[in-house]
């Protein structure tokens, strides 16, 4: 009567270790490293070959070969998502998912497992549908989005895109108001005047305006009156300020974020060595902060040097007190040292 | 005798009440939000109404359709301008336009009403006077500056440009001045080698200048001699540098105009902190503030998590200190929220 | 033998007033205030007039008028001139010029004096040199110079070029080194591929790289190679990168700069509220001080209202606290409200 | 026996005083900065002989000069070479090349002995191995590097790329995203439409994609269907927005970077002044700071200033105190000094 309970026991087992596996951030484990470098190259592999499929040439060639590689990795990502579906109930990150049933469905919905569903939902699609082949290749490029999981900055990214979005969204509006009042005036001005049919209605034209208020300006649609001259060049003197102003705004809500992850650890910097030394175990706990706030290292040893010596404590290298040291001795060196972002505590 | 009072009374009442619906940001009113849900939706429609009309075969096919659509919104804006105007005088934020005549023509005068009156008065106009059809149906594009009165970022946008109305004044100074010479040595060094025409005035080249200047660059006019092309290489190198210049200038004056706002909602919360706990009342305040201020959420959580961190007091979730937690435990999270643009308050 | 004196004494308040009204800054001083518009419809009139007259059918039929123009602009540029060289020695700003010889010497080599000078010396050159009469027309376009005088804020953006030339300038090393090497390639991938001799040497080559590193990109020349096309996808992403950086350092030098003055204007009028309310003669300062640092007027009532508020000071219209105004009361005013581009004590 | 030693010693004192010349900072030393201006003359001299080279004209006239000057360059840069190497072992700023082989191997591996080392290596090896002539001379502009050892600011932008190359690697892994899914719609949409072939394989679309993503435009590959001319148009928006964030980012850090370096200026200036007055010695050692920093004159200068405004001092020049003089008296103007970016202190 014990042995199906230990044989659940060891499947239980084994589905913790793949959970912790599949869902770890713990980069000292050797099974989570190979699992990741073996996951992030097949998807790399996988959109070099949907790139080089679409050669004609190369497809003539090597088309089995791309065609066993791509079954490879059907098998692959079927396997993964199917071990991650099982294991989610042992999530060590996430209680939420625990309910066998319940539970895996409301992690089948979270947006990674469903970008992990697109990579290889088209593939038994195609089996069951007759879908344009081409367009089938190309879904496969949908596998990218895996890498999302691995990049902790593009996280970043996202939370200040969406911090910002009411922001950029307001700026994005005031865009739209110029395109369709500078495509309405273009139709007026330059509507007559081109018998291809490029400013044959206020749709056509905004290929123009898009093309110009970006600033691409391809050229092959160009204003051919006076007056639509005038248009463009105020329109490209208007949109030119107002086309950066999204990017100028995500770009500060960009270094305001990451200069609040810098100032939590300096808090955290400032807590450990208020004591006057930093032990090993604050040591690890400030590095496990930094890594997942994805601060840089050279920020960190900044702070750490910058700490001390306003907390008037001596240099842990040289013993001596900060104060002294950098004022006097040689000049910046090039040769030969990796030079750290900054200048405190050079020893 | 006091039957007349009476009805005044109720037409009062009625005034009173168009008044509060129109004039409202209430959003907890659903009349309010009916009203604006038509509204928007009124605006939207039209303007992709008038982007159809342009294409000549949806204009044949639909055309009956699209006037007719059209004679309905005149008649919803005229009865909308009117109602703005007769209630005017019980606008429930402005005192100003009291005045049965006087606050009516003055609250005339203002920039929304102004808008509103646009977007109706070309049809009036038309049917008056023998107008240009097409410019006539264009001009109804107006009628989007409605929506301005929803957006609250939009006018943070036009309170920076008015702001920093003074440097970027200065930037396209500079701009303009560059534009000038640029195109006058142009027209000297290019002049003559164009038989097109191209650089056969300053008024022709400047045409020219803005398109390379604000790096559009179509390439219908180009630099034919060597002495020219030098010319527009220095001229594409510093004005790059010079036209990002006020896009830059109010990206960052936007940036902090968001930061003073932030930091009045914290004094704020820092205030309402200050004894310790938050009521209900204290929690309406703040939301009124952060609504009229148009603070995203996501800052406000952390603002408050921030302060109650500092101030010592603990978590209103799980009871223990905020000092306490982060360095150990899971992956960053918000109390209960997927996630944000901050690491305060992991729980 | 006191006529002379009394003469002199006459000539020397002539030539004091004449300071008074060619160098000062004062915009009470009507006549001051006169000369200025006088001064900046010339010139602005002056530019039109070289624009219009290098248009062929404008100067067969008004050639004329516009030489008139051209007439009554030297003389009037010409006694300023001679104006403002005879009365620097009473420049109420400098001391320096006092001396008659060596200080109007010192001040002819000021770069305002060189400006005026500009604007007046191509005439009389062209009177005794035979030059290419277009040419000396353009020159005249050196009269807009005349108007950096009036432009507090142009003033503060050589400032910040200046500040930031060795960052700047680094970032242009850094461009001019990919631009060498960008092109020195094109010019080995391409230097066959193009009949048309655009790749034919390197400094062929680079005006090609400049366009495409500054984003013109007008297509009169590209890549006809597939390496070639990879070389130039690749410094296209480069380059986007790094041409965009000098404008960003400018943009934000720009703000700290302006961030600067207002800490500037803050301190100041901190200083006059210590006492609890504000003098005229605190006042009239702190206008001054807001005059020459060229902050705007909104930046300083928000300065003002939000020094008053943290010192606890009840607000100067409705004698409230201004803690307890803002949080109660309606909603942002949009109808009939000058927005002030803050929320600070709104009354 | 003493003979050899005298000899070594008479060597070694060379050698010494070569490593001071070669890597020493300091601008005092005649010698030092005679063989600055000799390298940075011939490296910049050598960038414009490569490039007049390529001109076929000027390279059929001036051959023989240009390969005169060729040799001599790579004499010099030999010469140089060898000098370092021998002398990296007293290399006053650097303790790790002291032993006499490893040391000068671990020399040769730093970055800057690389470079020096490329300036003449492809010289002989075209002397050993038939190499491609323009390959060759275009190899010579490697040179250019060299000048990178004097160019403060420059190193400062590397820490900075290097500081923020995590954030703007996510903005580039996003801009990768994008590019790969919108070249691969482009090849399903534009594909058929195009018998250049521009579109035939999803390799060739991105050329066209980073032209048109970067803003570059040129027009040589359009898109000519009506979806290809939408996706272009949502492509050119999306990615204005993006291309444009890496440039921001980097602006951003290079200002925290300069900010962070003006703060360890003004900590020094304020232990400075703490006792009241700057000594000789103090001002050496600020002077020294600056120079290794890179931080511009002007900001100390306003640094001082405000230090000393702040802790009640006087005025070096006037004696009187700071506080009393700014709000009255002339225009803004800095310690007999023409203009500055600051206002601090006008006399």
């Amino acid at each position: 009567m014990t042995e199906p309970t230990t044989d659940m026991s060891g499947l239980r087992r084994a589905r913790q270790r793949t959970a912790d596996i599949l869902f770890s951030r713990d980069r000292e484990d050797p099974w989570t490293q190979r699992f990741d470098v073996v996951l992030i190259l097949m998807v790399a592999l996988n959109v070099v070959a949907v790139i080089l499929e679409s050669v004609a040439t190369i497809r003539a060639d090597w088309g089995a070969y791309l065609h066993a590689f791509e079954m490879l990795s059907v098998v692959i990502f079927s396997v993964e998502y199917v071990l991650r579906i099982w294991s989610a109930v042992d999530n060590p990150w996430e209680t939420k998912f625990r309910s066998p049933t319940r539970g895996r469905l409301r992690f089948a919905r979270t947006p990674m497992a469903i970008i992990d569903l697109f990579a290889i939902l088209p593939f038994y699609l195609g089996l069951l549908v007759p879908v344009d082949l081409r367009f089938l290749r190309v879904l496969r490029l949908l596998r990218i989005f895996k890498l999302t999981r691995y990049s902790g900055s593009m996280t970043l990214l996202f939370q200040v895109l969406r911090q910002e979005a009411r922001t950029v969204g307001a700026a994005m509006f005031v865009l739209l108001l110029i395109l369709v009042i500078a495509s309405s005036l273009a139709f007026i001005v330059e509507g007559d005047a081109h018998p291809s049919g490029a400013f044959s209605s206020i749709p056509a034209t905004m290929y123009w305006a898009v093309i110009t208020m970006t600033t691409v300006g391809y050229g092959d649609v160009v204003p051919a009156t006076a007056l639509g001259k005038l248009l463009t060049a105020v329109m490209a003197i208007i949109s030119v300020g107002m086309v950066a102003l999204p990017a100028g705004i995500l770009a500060s809500g960009f270094s305001a974020a990451l200069q609040r992850r810098r100032d939590e650890v300096e808090d955290r910097i400032e807590d450990a060595l208020a004591d006057g030394d930093l032990t090993a175990e604050e040591q690890a706990e400030i590095e496990d902060l930094v890594g997942r706030l994805n601060v840089s290292p050279a920020d960190v040893r900044a702070l750490m040097t910058a700490t001390r010596r306003s907390a008037g404590l001596p240099c842990p290298h040289c013993g001596k007190s900060h104060w002294a040291a950098p004022w006097r001795g040689g000049p910046v060196r090039l040769y030969g040292v990796k030079s750290s972002g900054t200048t405190f505590g050079t020893s």
